[in-house]
């Protein structure tokens, strides 16, 4: 965020390391997030294996489809029980498979000191994407171009609290679709430093993303080092297609982690109970996690999922809704039940324009998911109307309930306690503490003061205009966007990147969408 | 909420009491909460002794001060060290006074069905109160009427998740200050059977609700159940003044709580530090708490706070900050160390409209306070801009929001778990839910549908009139007192409180405002 704080004063006083960190320019990327809370635990030791054993039993005599024939291949080798198109795998095989993922591990970045850590009490913020509409720096709703697309990652790379650029964030649809992987991922190195997710969208695709992320970090250095990740959406109830699971075999082969992410529109394609919902998105993100190390034993791997309940009048997906919450609290539990890194989404909603609707789902789901103790946090900046449209307004606004949501999941800061103690029988019974020099030193980094939330008088609003939260966060949103800096990529590597997308645009016809299979 | 649930079909099927309770018409109450989360601790036992030895230390050495004779007098009496105003409170005494606080107790209502337990897990929600300004049913902002008033007592009444019509929710500026109490208390009265709150804006009007509950409950009924709730602030630092004091006495003599509530602007009237100003407030809580019991021994009293955090920039009060959250789950902590009932507030925020800083807000408040395990969760529907404004279009979605946190706070339902796992073989891979016996029967229960979210596409949220939720509130709340009935007070205390209101109004001079000094 870009507030007046002078460097200057930010530097002085040589306090501790965190309190540097927290004063540091607005635009440096907070630490990956060490969770300090304590998780919500809504189910018992015994609720947390019924749900276990009630997977586990889908597993072995419900069965998964995995519709690619390669997969079964795989699976018969594995010693599951194939039977056409059906896998039926044996908890033991299961639990044997899903032992040998991390359980925590460290992304690298572009920038080194960007890198961070994911699992057990290790988090991070991860925008949206996927959207084919965006409420532009004008708040009007409209098809994204590459330029868009641009913006947004440019947009996360300078909000402290996105720990990613991801991917397409919104889908530019002024370059073919057969093409568009290679301009979104080069947009993903280029634009930020920062961690990227990489394209799913057909093996193939995943493919070039996996060569480009050779170009940019060295095909060795890739073998020992996750550098981005992939999405593979399950299709609930239990199967899973040619499509995800070849992009999952690019990936894994290459050590890179993907989401293992059952898509669930809980009672159309789940059972109307959240405990039964949980039990079969469990077993769906088990059987994918345990595929992951058929590909590759040892790779990383995370349990994720969509999760949103459905209107009964209408078949609309819902979100921050009491169910939702509850299922993210009872994942959580289920993720670190098996010691796998847990992938979750926030800031869903259905709200059509950027008003209190979309601020109640948001905060709610934001709320939910740090409290579930998740680890890759998705979908953390710009998602509105159930993901069709991306809001600059809304992303740099969530990015900053990101910040503060940092900031609350670390935890109280006791390292001053004395100190500030002191100052209670200096001001004494009726004083005031802001000309104490306990307040005046630490004021700045004892409470956040959140830019893009107005808390003047009516009076003084109106004087500034009478501007609500959507028209003030695009004026923000332009000043960051006109303060940009580019972190610039090494020249031999640009230079081989943007030869490998030339060619393989001329291998790829323009008009070639069937493999396109999203 | 108003829904298209014909009750017959709510009453089918002979399912559970939870179940009946669930798909109940709409405009009944809902339970008082039984929390089944986790409370979000975020101290260590030692911390927690950290604090509460700090907050000893204060009361022993800085002192709090009573600005009130009698208050002295009594506490000179129960033992405390008193030099001048200043009462010095020895920990030993201040643990023993609040050991004869009841950990729980049962307000009751004029409709004894809707009488709720407070303390431990159990929680009531209780809208916002003291708004100089409304936002009406046209989102204008103008001073309120006592009409207005009527209408948020009548809201309130219909709201299920509001578990009290309060008191002045919004203040009747059509009335003189000096009578105003007794309008307003007879509104909570009559057009709500839910319990409600008591004037505490001088001694004099103390005692005039205590009368007005007297002639509704009977003199008797009074000394053995509480059956309303006042609030009385601390002036941060450490100052207790003669009105609140005052007011307590007239609440406790006749053994009904008050709210025990420091007004705590954090950085401004407390250390620039959280654990600090919780130990801070800590101190003066149980300095209040432990002279109700002075006052009388075993009287229900809770354990209160108004808290925000102050912006550095303007000094204005601050909302939905990480801070606040973290000291919602210490103070948390603290009142359930002493086995005291907890006040908190809900919903608060700066915002000047409804727009989505609002949502951002009031959700990140809810959560915070339900997670932090509060009872009495007061200013839950309504509230902006800092409290200076009460609006309609927020008040109806902020109690759909807290019927939201009711059932999310209640945890998952695992009475049909077996029975919906039995729809997954049934269903298979691929297939939908829609149509299956379980998910027909149950749908309806399973997923929480809040009216005033829209989740429809873009294209039928346009043909709909492409309302943002302000407008589609307002239309609901419209709806609402379209449909409200008056649950009737009996015709003789009918009589008998107008009596009382009649004489009182001859004998409090219009024009004397001279004891309001609230």
């Amino acid at each position: 965020m870009i507030t007046d704080t002078a460097p200057s004063r930010a530097r002085a006083g040589g306090r501790s390391a965190r309190r540097a960190i927290r004063t540091a320019p607005k635009f440096d990327m907070l630490p990956g997030l060490t969770r300090a809370l304590p998780v919500c635990e809504v189910m018992d030791g015994a609720q947390v294996e019924r749900i276990d054993a009630a997977s586990m039993d889908i597993l072995e005599n419900v069965g998964v489809q995995f519709r690619d024939p390669i997969a079964l291949e795989d699976w018969k080798r594995a010693g599951a029980r194939v039977a056409g198109e059906m896998v039926y795998l044996d908890r033991g095989l299961v639990r044997e498979l899903i032992a040998t993922i991390p359980e925590t591990f460290t992304y690298h970045a572009r920038d080194p000191q960007k890198n961070v850590r994911l699992g057990g009490r290790h988090s991070v913020f991860v925008p949206m994407t996927g959207a084919p509409y965006l409420r532009d720096l004008d708040d009007m709703r409209r098809n994204p171009t590459l330029a868009d697309l641009e913006m947004f990652h440019k947009l996360s790379h300078m909000m402290p609290a996105l720990h990613s650029s991801a991917h397409h964030i919104v889908e530019p649809y002024d370059h073919p679709i057969s093409q568009r992987h290679l301009r979104i991922t080069y947009s993903s190195m280029k634009h930020s430093d920062k961690m990227f997710m990489g394209m799913t969208t057909s093996p193939k695709n995943a493919e070039d993303v996996m060569e480009m992320c050779a170009i940019l970090f060295g095909a060795d250095f890739l073998e020992e080092h996750p550098v981005t990740t992939g999405n593979c959406n399950g299709n609930s109830p239990l199967v899973w297609d040619e499509t995800m699971l070849g992009a999952m075999r690019a990936f894994c082969r290459r050590n890179q982690p993907v989401l293992c992410s059952p898509f669930v529109l809980g009672g159309a394609n789940t059972p109307a109970s959240v405990p039964a919902t949980v039990a079969q998105l469990n077993a769906e993100a088990l059987s994918a996690l345990a595929y992951t190390q058929v590909i590759r034993r040892g790779c990383p791997a995370i349990y994720g999922h969509y999760l949103s309940t459905v209107s009964m009048k209408s078949g609309a997906p819902m979100a921050g809704t009491p169910e939702i919450s509850l299922m993210n609290f009872m994942i959580g539990q289920m993720a670190r039940f098996y010691c796998v890194p847990w992938r979750t989404s926030n800031t869903l909603g259905g709200a059509k324009t950027f008003d209190a609707q979309a601020g109640y789902e948001s905060a709610t789901t934001l709320s939910a998911v740090i409290h579930a103790g998740a680890n890759y946090i998705w979908h953390s900046a710009g998602w509105n109307e159930a993901g069709m449209h991306c809001s600059v307004a809304k992303f740099v606004v969530d990015a900053e309930q990101c910040a503060m949501a940092h900031r609350m999941a670390s935890g109280p800061q006791w390292d001053d306690f004395d100190e500030a103690l002191a100052a209670i029988p200096d001001v004494g019974p009726g004083g005031h503490y802001l000309g104490h020099p306990h307040t005046q030193e630490n004021f700045q980094t004892a409470f956040f003061m959140p830019e893009l939330f107005d808390n003047n008088s009516i009076e003084q609003w109106v004087a500034d205009g009478s501007r609500e939260i959507t028209e003030r966060a695009l004026i923000h949103a332009r000043r960051l966007l006109d303060a940009y800096e580019e972190s610039r990529l090494d020249p031999g590597v640009n230079e081989a990147l943007l030869d490998y997308i030339a060619r393989r645009e001329r291998e790829i016809p323009a008009a070639d969408a069937l493999n396109q299979e999203y």
